[in-house]
């Protein structure tokens, strides 16, 4: 566990310190589509990604999905310890949405060194800051783009997270990503292909034009 | 400027550092509809609430808004502060909604502070987790809630802020609240009139049932 990759600031800890979380951090790995974490009464710990990749999503009451960010390598997730701070009062679920492995922090220990160590306490208040900016832009997005961008500027994401045109990827399960039923999902695809920018086959997306799906995002 | 009613830790700084804070800041006051803070560029400092109610939203670019927060008294803001932190990366604005006044401390002095003292970055985290919540609370309503639902909720929330059944509110203004169209507002308060909920005269609703209107919301 090479912890200066997941804290930058991890000189600046005392050798105790980080002996405290050396010693306290559990190795997990969990494979895909494996729950991780649910919801507020699950008080996991931080969890600190070392290979794969995790997917952080909201439910609502009839079990539609909508992702809230991704959590990669060397990424941090803070809200999987929610109970660490009291206004922390939202549900999140995260899934492996890989094969991964990863470090939990228990949520005591990391709660007991932000009170000692003030270059932890703010970087934990940057983490928090870039995730709040994921989430706004995710709303920012929700609110003013109109489905056929949010589903261009998925695929070429999703093509560049996976360094492939070729996606594996049902219709429900982009439905999840963005919060659309998936019929929505099928008909905008459809309309996609039939403008060349895609070719469907079962599970199956492939991406035949980029710079089109790219104009549409950007348009 | 009583700052315990702010800092519920005021008392874990040194005199210096309170001096710090209470020297640096600036006592301003705000006619209603004034522009307070304006997007990243501007980095105004932290908005410590004196009297009034503050509203943040987010603008598209065709110029539709949608709240994000209100702040009332002895609220404090640290995005109208962003320049703080290096992760804060979206546009908010914010207004006065009502006559208002209120004390900002400098974004530098403040950063200063949250660099040498536990409590104050600690308690700035909650801060940030408590907005964080409200926000995705936003999203979960904007996801998963039908508009009638969500406008029932938006009038009994006004009603109980204003203390009154009686709402000085336009269509228009409601629909910046809520991301829609003001069209879409005036179809539903329609709706609503016709089941004898509200009463609607020239820039004013009369709740007549907020029984109904509750019973609407959490259904």
């Amino acid at each position: 566990m090479n912890c200066s990759d997941f804290f930058p600031m991890w000189n600046q800890l005392t050798s105790l310190q980080q002996n405290r979380i050396e010693g306290s951090a559990i190795y997990r790995s969990a494979k895909r589509n494996t729950i991780i974490h649910n919801g507020l009464d699950d008080c996991t710990g931080l969890i600190l990604v070392n290979s794969g990749q995790l997917r952080a999503y909201i439910l609502s009451a009839e079990g539609r999905e909508v992702s809230i960010y991704r959590l990669f390598e060397r990424d941090i997730c803070l809200f999987s310890a929610s109970c660490m701070m009291q206004n922390i009062q939202f549900e999140i679920t995260i899934e492996a949405e890989k094969d991964s492995s990863f470090w939990i922090i228990p949520a005591d220990v990391y709660k007991g060194l932000m009170t000692e160590s003030i270059p932890l306490a703010n970087y934990t208040n940057e983490i928090m800051a870039s995730r709040f900016s994921e989430v706004m832009w995710l709303m920012e997005q929700i609110m003013w783009r109109s489905f056929d961008k949010r589903l261009a500027a998925f695929l070429l994401e999703e093509s560049n997270i996976e360094g492939s045109c070729k996606l594996r990827l049902t219709h429900e399960k982009i439905g999840n990503h963005l919060g659309n039923a998936r019929e929505v999902v099928t008909r905008m695809l459809s309309y996609f292909q039939s403008e060349g920018m895609v070719r469907l086959s079962r599970g199956n997306i492939e991406i035949l034009k980029p710079d089109a799906l790219q104009k549409l995002r950007d348009a």
